[in-house]
């Protein structure tokens, strides 16, 4: 059973994943993105016997679960970080605190193709991803243990992936991570000095000044933050108000798809396919509708490496500024 | 000149570090630590013109500064990414905020020494090395625009080292990190509750317990923690309170040295000379002689890859619990 531990310092919570064991020998080598033959990889259709039964999935054939036919299949992560199963249990070991790790952990494969990259992915079965995730966090909310759903992308080894075969992930957590919390709380100090939402604020000032903005659709705005901690770092802002990513609009989940891909194909063609972290920021499951906190994607790509000064500080330095990181990138066709 | 510019959600700042400035094409590949022969590298004896004229030396032949015979020497950063000369001048942008990249940037070199690891460093040599630390704190903190020094190491280009001729580095800055705002606010809330220093009371527990403790000597202990984000994260702590690691003692310097080297030992020959980051947690120099807030050293190697998901959540999945990383530690010789 995975553990979840709390620093009692900071209040970040860490999970002691037992699943995934290592001892030292494991780390002599940096690991890599595992090459696969499509016979042998997890994630190929044909393969479906290879990983846990399937969750949800998209097929055009009428097919039965967890054969071929599909094209877009979500699944448990064989390796999970956190188990839906168990109880949660906190408890104390003299001034630390832990507590099972109990939670949820699925791969959402995007694509039957084990070539296909997600920016090149035709525009409907793009779609298909989007509402996917929507699919499975309106799912895993009826689970009163869960307080948090993630999604994200790594894409490729230097962002975190270890297998080829295009995919993202979800972690669900039985606590509202820091990070959120401290995003929260932020916004909502914003909120109650302003009465608007600061996101709201963000959208105005981008739309109107352009210099950080990439791109625009009906729905959303692409921009390079005006703070950001990488170069290239991106994030896509509804222009409407709107806290949750699950209660977004079928219209909404079409613009989010295709702004999202052109970000997705823009980074590719200007920085030569660099791996690269995308994460849906949004309320918790258990906090609907604030007027305070606006639902976002933050796109990162892995250009450069965290050091000694970024982990003490939580400062980052950033050698390209948002204003050229977007002039860059408006000018990919 | 470099600028900080601060998130308005967050409230985390960020360097835009203009000296450094970037293009796409500059991230093409991935940055590695140069191999420089020591006729060309600019921290080697002979080459002292190629550096910014030093700051600080320790030398045995009663020579000139910036002249060979050093065995220790201190220099600004040839490419800072904040800068000693000028005015803070604080601005607003509409809604966001930015200052100046006012402070110091500066680098330890530790040896004359092109190819000596500092774990391998005589013990006399390595304690200079944290002398030369406490008495740039201890000079940069007569500068009234300046709230903190953060003391880092890089080792390894995973670790963000891009010289491979050993050092550490400091930087000042301005304002307070988020991140020891945030170690002070979690230490100060403990002691508030219980009127100890949580870290005093972590050296109480890991001394008792012994589960987590590596190796001790008479001033500190060497632990892994009980949450750690990383695989054989470690950490060195005080026995005794004190808050400012530039208030230390001649004889806790001298401690510290030689635990810190031994730490350096264990990880490399445990993990075949792993690319690390460690860090000074200290008060800020603004802050001194606190009672519930305790200075401290941490000790990362770099191992794994930070993804989506800890981007996301600030929570962290490691696959080594800090039980079985000091096992193995606690068994090299």
């Amino acid at each position: 059973m995975p553990e979840l531990r709390k620093d009692p310092v900071l209040g970040r919570w860490v999970i002691i994943s037992t699943e995934r064991a290592k001892r030292p020998k494991d780390f002599e080598s940096t690991p890599e993105t595992k090459k696969t033959n499509p016979k042998e990889c997890p994630f190929c259709p044909g393969n479906e016997g290879a990983t846990p039964p399937e969750i949800f999935a998209i097929r055009t054939n009428n097919g039965s679960p967890n054969t071929p036919g599909w094209t877009l299949r979500v699944i448990p992560n064989k390796f999970p970080a956190l188990r839906i199963e168990g109880e949660i249990n906190r408890r104390g070991e003299g001034i630390y605190d832990h507590m099972n790790g109990i939670g949820a952990h699925e791969v959402i494969i995007e694509t039957a193709e084990h070539n296909l990259d997600l920016a090149d992915m035709e525009p409907g079965r793009f779609e298909d991803v989007i509402h996917a995730y929507q699919q499975r966090v309106l799912d895993l909310r009826k689970d009163e243990r869960l307080r948090y759903v993630m999604i994200f992308k790594n894409f490729g080894s230097a962002a975190g992936a270890s297998l080829e075969h295009t995919h993202s992930q979800l972690i669900a957590t039985p606590v509202i991570p820091k990070r959120v919390t401290e995003e929260m709380d932020g916004a909502k100090r914003y909120f109650e000095y302003r009465e608007r939402c600061i996101f709201c604020d963000i959208v105005v000032q981008e739309t109107k000044t352009r210099k950080r903005l990439v791109v625009e659709n009906n729905s959303f705005i692409l921009i390079c933050p005006f703070a950001p901690r990488f170069p290239f770092e991106c994030w896509i802002l509804p222009r409407n108000h709107r806290s949750n990513f699950e209660d977004a609009t079928a219209e909404e989940l079409k613009d989010l798809s295709s702004i999202l891909k052109d970000c997705l194909m823009r980074l590719k063609k200007a920085l030569n396919t660099p791996p690269y972290n995308y994460i849906i920021h949004s309320a918790p499951i258990t906090v609907r509708g604030v007027d305070f906190y606006h639902y976002h994607l933050e796109i990162i790509p892995v250009l450069t490496h965290i050091a000694g000064f970024e982990w003490g500080t939580g400062f980052y330095i950033n050698p390209t500024g948002p204003e050229d990181s977007a002039a860059y990138l408006k000018n990919i066709i």
